[in-house]
């Protein structure tokens, strides 16, 4: 079954299909950011250096700066001297100009005073005479010197555009006086509960049947490590049409809207109902081949993209981490993910797996050996006693004992 | 030299004893955090679940819950019948009772009624007439169930203590009703600027001499990042006494004080002797056997503890990375510190080191090459044009071309 522009419905996917395929085209706006709330903020274009740096050529010693012919031939058998003219302070303009035969004291970072190209280090000075010192050790022009524009040239790129901002890149920006960057705005991500058995966190009592809402905290939590800004839509009773209102309702302020869906079966066609009505472009595909989280939805409704999640917290979880993640930060702007930290591990235990299925199997990590935490795919305890996971891919029928796996680790 | 407690003064000592030795005894205190601000904050003490997890049993698929010895010996070719005598709703208590030969329709994550103990998936079920169902596989009992406290008994640790909470631990603890944690405090990390060429970000134009803070831009995200509080205590100039009433000023307000020291030997020799007058234990270390970051000075006051860093920013950074990000972590309680992203690599040149000496190098990955990036200590952009940094350790004098390394990688 197929739409007017070509999209199948209910189709199930593999997730290097959703991954490659699910592309949504929406970006968040820029806006300007002090440096100091920049951290892991993605800049919208490449930041260039306005002039150069550090500014002035700079002794990278603390020493003599020196015309570095006056030191060619010298040795410990046969010092030169040199009269020292000068000293060069800290953060002022040099008074003096190296000459021929003369020297200038300087601290490490101070301005190369004019005539000099080199600086002696102390420790191959002594003073000979008052005002005169000899040096033992000969230097080559350059010797000793920062350049006015080693760190950056005017118009260095100093930090590129679609990467999150990294602390030595702040630092980068203050040494350049940018003290306000323009960056993307975080993703608005609305997450939905779904559900007539489901109640806010913060109820004291339950019900018979009733169960408080884990996944909106926990996909809070992982909208945010993806850069988003989360904002709880809240529980939608298993009503039909209550849950399209809520969805029309978040849209024009939402730069992705998430629904933790029901889990038995007519919820989840609800929530495919619901999606499907709130307008084209709409069902990208309903089914990812992926254990646990095969009842995904992946749809958009005008440019907002719309992720229905499986019922079971833990499914949830495992599809929002390896979709949902990398949506948001397509949606910011980010176009060089962060680095993951993973481990090599070996199998402590046979693990079997379905051809043609991505398999996520949570583990515990101890002395190099990867556990497999096995429970129902309803338990978020499984999620909470893993170190983190791996992934049997779609071509694999399962992994023997003993061999090595990577394991992606949860920070 | 030894003081009256038996320190050392001005003692190089290596990172592995550093990170070993200097231990601060020093904790923050505990507040309580309301669960959307818990993210990464590291609990106190241990979390147990105040009742069982799920609470009650819940049906794990859509189906009939059924006594299981119902279903004994049926088949496609001879299924058993069932009466339906009723249906659990969502977030409802059943109000019927399964008998011998009775079934009671069932959504995922309903309750169990009571006298049923398994639940036929209703893809194994059809309706043979109005009111009674054909089954035609067995369920053996607790099939197609989840227990009531079969993802926490009452009094299970649901988080650790001592480990920054992760987003399937904010799941966990909002399913148990768990909505405000006592966390640790954030340390208080107070970072000052030191040196008279030195200059806030801010500044629009630079004198001849001067250059502006970016020391303290990149550290204050690094405190962030370890789970700190960073606070400018602002640019101190080269004046004896300065550096000593302002970090008096700091201390009672301070979990842990951070100087990025001047770079000359007068500016390095002006931090060690205003530390030393805070008050006792004092100076532990003054000289790490590191590159870059060779002038670094730890000390406690009290049990403040403070950390000297070397004045040109690459080395200040390598080093607080290293030694300070642990300190931060240690104040605030965190014992189980998140895993660092890293990668194998092969490297693409020789490497020098001089034995005794921990050597971070700098270096880009592509396509499982690292190659290094070189660079004076004095230039940030060897950080900024970094992916990621290798450890070459005390005892090696080198590493040979093509060989392979962990690179630690910037998220």
């Amino acid at each position: 079954m197929a739409d007017a522009i070509g999209r199948e419905f209910f189709t199930t996917r593999t997730v290097a299909d959703a991954l490659a395929g699910f592309r949504p085209r929406r970006r968040t706006r820029t806006e300007a950011v002090p440096l100091a709330a920049a951290l892991r903020r993605v800049p919208a274009t490449p930041v260039s250096a306005p002039h150069s740096l550090p500014g002035f050529a700079r002794s990278t010693v603390d020493g003599y700066a020196v015309r570095a012919a006056d030191t060619y031939g010298v040795s410990e058998g046969l010092p030169g001297y040199l009269t020292v003219i000068g000293t060069v302070r800290m953060g002022s303009e040099p008074d003096t100009t190296v000459t021929p035969g003369t020297a200038v004291a300087m601290p490490t970072g101070g301005v190369i005073p004019p005539g000099g190209d080199a600086v002696v280090m102390v420790e191959y000075t002594a003073e000979a005479m008052p005002g005169t010192i000899e040096v033992v050790r000969p230097v080559a022009p350059g010797e000793g010197i920062v350049r006015a524009d080693e760190d950056a040239r005017p118009g260095d790129e100093i930090v590129p555009g679609g990467r999150p901002l990294r602390p030595q890149d702040l630092g980068m920006l203050a040494a350049a006086g940018v003290t306000t960057v323009t960056v993307h705005e975080k993703p608005v991500v609305t997450i939905f509960s779904t559900g007539d058995e489901v109640i806010p966190p913060e109820a004291a009592e339950l019900k018979p049947g009733q169960v408080r809402d884990a996944t909106a905290s926990a996909l809070a939590a992982l909208v945010a490590d993806a850069g988003g800004e989360p904002v709880y839509g809240g529980i939608v009773p298993d009503d039909p049409g209550a849950l399209e209102i809520a969805l029309r309702g978040a849209l024009p302020a939402s730069d992705l809207l998430v629904i933790s869906a029901g889990s038995s079966v007519g919820a989840r066609d609800e929530t495919a109902n619901a999606v499907a009505r709130l307008g084209p472009p709409g069902i990208w595909c309903h089914g990812l081949a992926i254990k646990p989280g095969k009842p995904t939805l992946l749809a958009e409704c005008g440019d907002v993209p719309v992720i229905g999640l499986p019922g079971n917290p833990r499914s949830a979880l495992v599809v929002f981490r390896l979709i949902g993640m990398p949506v948001i930060r397509l949606v910011g702007g980010c176009e060089v993910p962060p680095p993951e930290p993973s481990t090599r591990a070996r199998l402590s235990r046979d693990l079997a797996s379905a051809t043609g299925r991505l398999d996520i199997v949570q583990v515990t990590v101890n002395a190099g050996v990867a556990a497999p935490v096995f429970g129902l795919s309803a338990l978020l305890s499984v999620l909470t006693q893993a170190d983190g996971y791996i992934v049997i891919p779609e071509e694999a029928t399962g992994l023997d004992a003993g061999s090595e796996v990577n394991v992606i680790l949860y920070g």
